[in-house]
């Protein structure tokens, strides 16, 4: 399969690598010359392995017409709409699309792109992993990527996750993908602001009794938010990633500690407007939401 | 007057700055040996001047039955209970007292002690003063001291007054004090969360609208539970105060980074209290208190 990874992050370089592995032809395309440059002379490399994994590269500039049977987007949340206009612009052809962020707030947008493609796939990462240079991603944490389909073509998404698939980097398809996402959407409205507004690594926010006290009011609102059935249930799941992830930094607080943008939006945000169209009030997710935005343009 | 000054704080040190120039007898009493020695080698300093005020100095183990005519108790507002207890097994004796602590909390407290003194008055300090050394302060914002009346003793309080103020240290007698005490508590529970949480300076709050969201969302809270009269008027004073004191750290983030205890349960969990009597819901106060106490017992 002719693939083009769109985001050269942990998540691009990640799949990059393992898709590659799985012997498809893999071009990555990416904002900077210099990660171009980079990917083109080293390729992409898994921490802890010696075999690097040969890519093609582009840059968003340099794109013009290419076709591609599958276009993976591993942007970030906030920059998907840019991103899929630039490669509208740039008239990239593609059969098929699979979009692997974070929350929930892109799926509406999602939807507006759908007549552009064959079929239009969701895939959950349930993988950690960790940017360590333009070229080399650490492998942190072994999961899966859940594979659902938003549009079109049901029989092919079985195929797809077998062809994709490869040793510790499975695909899975998901009929429940919308849960899924709502149970990843639910972890990171409770961890990632927590561990962003009080500088802590994922594990310490269980650490006393008024962190937890802030997670469990966080929870209870996303949870009657979202619909979910069981909140004990989906607690016992939270407390779970926390205690695997203890000695992590989530990326809210790595990207508030360096001034990035943060996916606050897509999170929090999304979780109040969808309480605002159910008027429930969201306090706590409130507070949060406002105080990430706040240090974001503040820049501590 | 014979005057014993408790604590050795910022407060205490500008006490007792102005009240031996005042021509007050002033005694400190501290905790720790060394302080007591360098009060006694150097005296008190003012930040800026040369002169020096000779003072007395005792630590706690010290005292012994001493008398004096005023007792100004200074320490920290979770200090009292223990510096209280501690005077009376010394059987410090003393005609007056008075509390110069922000928030409310101890208020109730003082009142168990009422029958122990001749007076029992309260200070409101509208000062700036920021601890330099065991024996310098600096007065870093010249306002006055409102006094008012506990318990018994109405017409001296003005006589009070008069012999305790000097030049830029004034005392005024306050009929209204609780509604003073009340405007403090407010302005501490709107700045003081804020700024240790985000780690910013007093006036840095008022940078942008996430974090000016937040502290009308604390001001409301606050104003309700303390049924103040005029929201708005209360929120332009929090934004003067902000402003006048735009540069300056607040106590509590001080004391956080510092891994001191904070005030945080006289000021928003005095709030919280008032509002579980109301009924009423308090989520922001609610989510800086339980931030400042996990905060508190993590020390990051």
């Amino acid at each position: 399969v002719k693939i083009a990874i769109v985001g050269g992050g942990a998540v691009g370089l990640l799949f990059a690598n393992y898709l590659t592995k799985a012997n498809h032809h893999v071009t990555i395309v990416v904002r900077r010359k210099e990660q171009e440059q980079q990917l083109r002379s080293h390729g992409v490399k898994l921490y802890g392995h010696e075999r690097t994994e040969i890519v093609e590269a582009l840059t968003f500039d340099e794109l013009q017409s290419q076709t591609f049977d599958l276009v993976i987007i591993t942007v970030k949340q906030t920059a998907i709409k840019t991103v899929v206009n630039t490669l509208k612009m740039r008239k990239l052809i593609a059969k098929d699309i699979m979009f692997v962020q974070n929350g929930m707030g892109h799926i509406h947008y999602m939807k507006e792109l759908l007549n552009c493609f064959h079929s239009c796939y969701i895939g959950i990462v349930e993988h950690g992993a960790k940017k360590l240079s333009d070229f080399e991603v650490h492998h942190t944490g072994i999961g899966k990527v859940s594979l659902g389909i938003l549009h079109k073509n049901h029989e092919k998404i079985h195929e797809l996750a077998n062809e994709l698939s490869f040793g510790k980097f499975p695909f899975e398809v998901s009929h429940d993908w919308e849960m899924i996402l709502k149970r990843k959407l639910v972890i990171n409205a409770v961890i990632n602001p927590l561990t962003a507004l009080f500088q802590v690594r994922n594990g310490e926010l269980l650490h006393n009794e008024h962190f937890i006290g802030l997670m469990r009011a966080l929870l209870f609102e996303a949870v009657s938010v979202l619909q979910l059935p069981d909140e004990e249930e989906m607690w016992q799941y939270v407390k779970r990633i926390c205690e695997k992830t203890a000695s992590n930094h989530s990326s809210m607080l790595m990207d508030l500690t360096n001034g990035r943008e943060t996916e606050i939006e897509a999170i929090s945000g999304h979780i109040i407007e969808k309480a605002e169209e159910q008027q429930k009030n969201v306090p706590f997710t409130s507070f949060v939401y406002e105080s990430i935005k706040g240090l974001t343009s503040h820049k501590r």
